[in-house]
């Protein structure tokens, strides 16, 4: 029998927030029920609740950054019991047979993983995300989130966290080496946080120096914006940067930044097509690439570590009346760094 | 004493070539005196000697594809003897303290090295390449090339050979992998021979099919052309794409054609920027990378190889009243596949 709970819905692309009710799937052999207590609220929900990427599912339920606790287990359920802190990221569910996914990287599931919210089952039914009270999960695509990091500073991270992590470690941040974090928003101060306790040197490269104090805070060695002049300063500086921001970007003047195979990471997605010479790719072997959250395993490994070194999101906890500001104020960079929605106050 | 040779020497931007002599510098301790047999025409010569690519030297010598055997040695000179066989490519000396040369990685050289022609020494004297009957280089920036290649072929092996050599190695090319060259030319024609005798699956991507029995003859299992139809039927087939062209390229279309963690690398400079889109490379972890040429221990393993396993380039020998024809030529893909200048032919 399927579950009702109260849920934070949009009715159409654009529509405001209001509180309604979603069905939750009956709790199947393998899935755990999950309490829901905080839900972080990431750009891209901006971008689906508007239908700015493509046609949406509505009405929609988003939020892919869900932090809670385990309230029922399935009987077949090995990996969770009931009290048990836990979280949910981007996905719940992939094919399990690809290469991808056989490798425990189901972010790059050869059909498509099931997307948390705007997604839809093998069976056509349809996902709903974290801006509720409870969730049906799959055990094998819940995460658990260690003693010593709050689940309202761990909900940040299910996202956030994931796709910073990923693509620091697939590219060696550690000691020794230099990495440049571009933007200072959501992703950007987790990936300072992370890359500093990775042992690298780290550059924050952000369009201004309002947010200097914090970067430096929270492990930035070095605080600078992005002009030309900079720019030209910090030539060969860097064996990686992390491109966090979603703005047009002089791609070229970034690669000259790279030392001798360095790689410039695409984890934000700038709307428009960028642009680059081969000449910067050319000389110093340096390469583009493209990082997109990280697998179930690589998600357990980061919130092992974030716990391990003590880092949580930066967040502006608000009520469920808060979510349609907050999507303004997201939409202005106006936010420190992450807002978390407090799923009690969802109940109407 | 320095000594006088012939050359074919163009007095400014795209002025035809002429009959004249150029100084070489005495021959040093360190030195090797090489009687140049043949010289292969590089695109690059063009753009260079026409001054498409920032300010020129002229007159100018061009030439880095160079292959002829040692006439003389200077007294410190180890690495070879009067009677070797011997090639030079498209350096002749570089810093030898940085980083990259210590790694052996001198065309990476950050302090710039000293290009074959069109360059400077230390000293500020001029360089000039391989269109000529002597040549004076450093044994350290001399190649050997091996029995069993023949000079003539040996000659463009030292830049369009390395230049698809040396980015196949880096990316892991071989058995079990699959490698699509995109261009059918100078360089595109060595990457397909270079990548099946190192065992990858090869797949040609040409703007026609009129070179396809040749591509098939020189390893390639596929032969596509590069339409949008094409690499859409085409997409998630690739381990490596190296592009060899210099044309504008539908980067995006491209991208999708690559697997998981796949890399495109340009080792063809097209003239304008080349724009993608961040989510064609954040889908699949893709990349886009750049080589340049390869350092002078990668060369030598590269000529081993090609003799080893039979590999010269398909050329048109020409003589030096021809290379103001072979240019036109070149510029119209009308050659199959390099143009080689027989030397012996510029003493007027």
């Amino acid at each position: 029998m399927s579950i009702t709970v109260p849920a934070l819905v949009t009715a159409s692309a654009g529509a405001a927030f209001e509180r309604a009710t979603v069905e939750r799937r009956e709790i199947g052999e393998h899935d755990v029920l999950i309490d829901i207590a905080y839900a972080g609220i990431c750009h891209s929900d901006i971008h689906q609740a508007r239908e700015e990427w493509g046609t949406a599912i509505f009405p929609m339920v988003p939020g892919h950054e869900i932090a809670g606790v385990v309230a029922a287990v399935g009987p077949g359920v090995t990996r969770y019991r009931v009290g048990d802190r836990v979280g949910v990221g981007c996905f719940v569910d992939s094919c399990r047979e690809c290469e991808a996914c056989v490798a425990g990287e189901e972010q790059f599931c050869s059909r498509g993983n099931v997307q948390t919210y705007n997604g839809r089952y093998a069976d056509g039914s349809v996902t709903y995300g974290g801006y509720s009270t409870q969730i049906v999960v799959d055990e094998n695509y819940v995460l658990g989130i260690p003693e010593g990091i709050s689940l309202d500073v761990a909900a940040p991270l299910l996202c956030a966290g994931i796709t910073t992590y990923s693509p620091l470690k697939h590219w060696g941040a550690g000691p020794g080496t230099k990495v440049a974090v571009v933007g200072m928003g959501g992703l950007g101060h987790l990936g300072v946080k992370i890359a500093h306790a990775l042992g690298a040197e780290v550059t924050v490269i952000s369009h201004t120096l309002s947010k200097k104090d914090d970067g430096l805070r929270f492990g930035a060695d070095h605080y600078e914006t992005g002009d030309r002049d900079t720019l030209r300063r910090l030539r060969g500086a860097f064996d990686l940067i992390i491109n966090t921001v979603s703005a047009d970007l002089p791609v070229d003047a970034y690669l000259r930044t790279l030392k001798l195979d360095g790689t410039m990471v695409f984890v934000g997605a700038p709307e428009n097509k960028q642009s680059f010479h081969a000449f910067s790719l050319i000389g110093g072997r340096r390469r583009l690439a493209g990082s997109n959250i990280g697998g179930i395993r690589e998600t357990q490994e980061m919130l092992d570590f974030c716990a391990q070194h003590g880092i949580g999101a930066e967040i502006e906890t608000i009520t469920a009346d808060d979510v349609d500001k907050a999507y303004e104020r997201v939409v202005a960079s106006d936010v420190r760094y992450r807002f978390v929605i407090d799923t009690a106050t969802i109940p109407g």
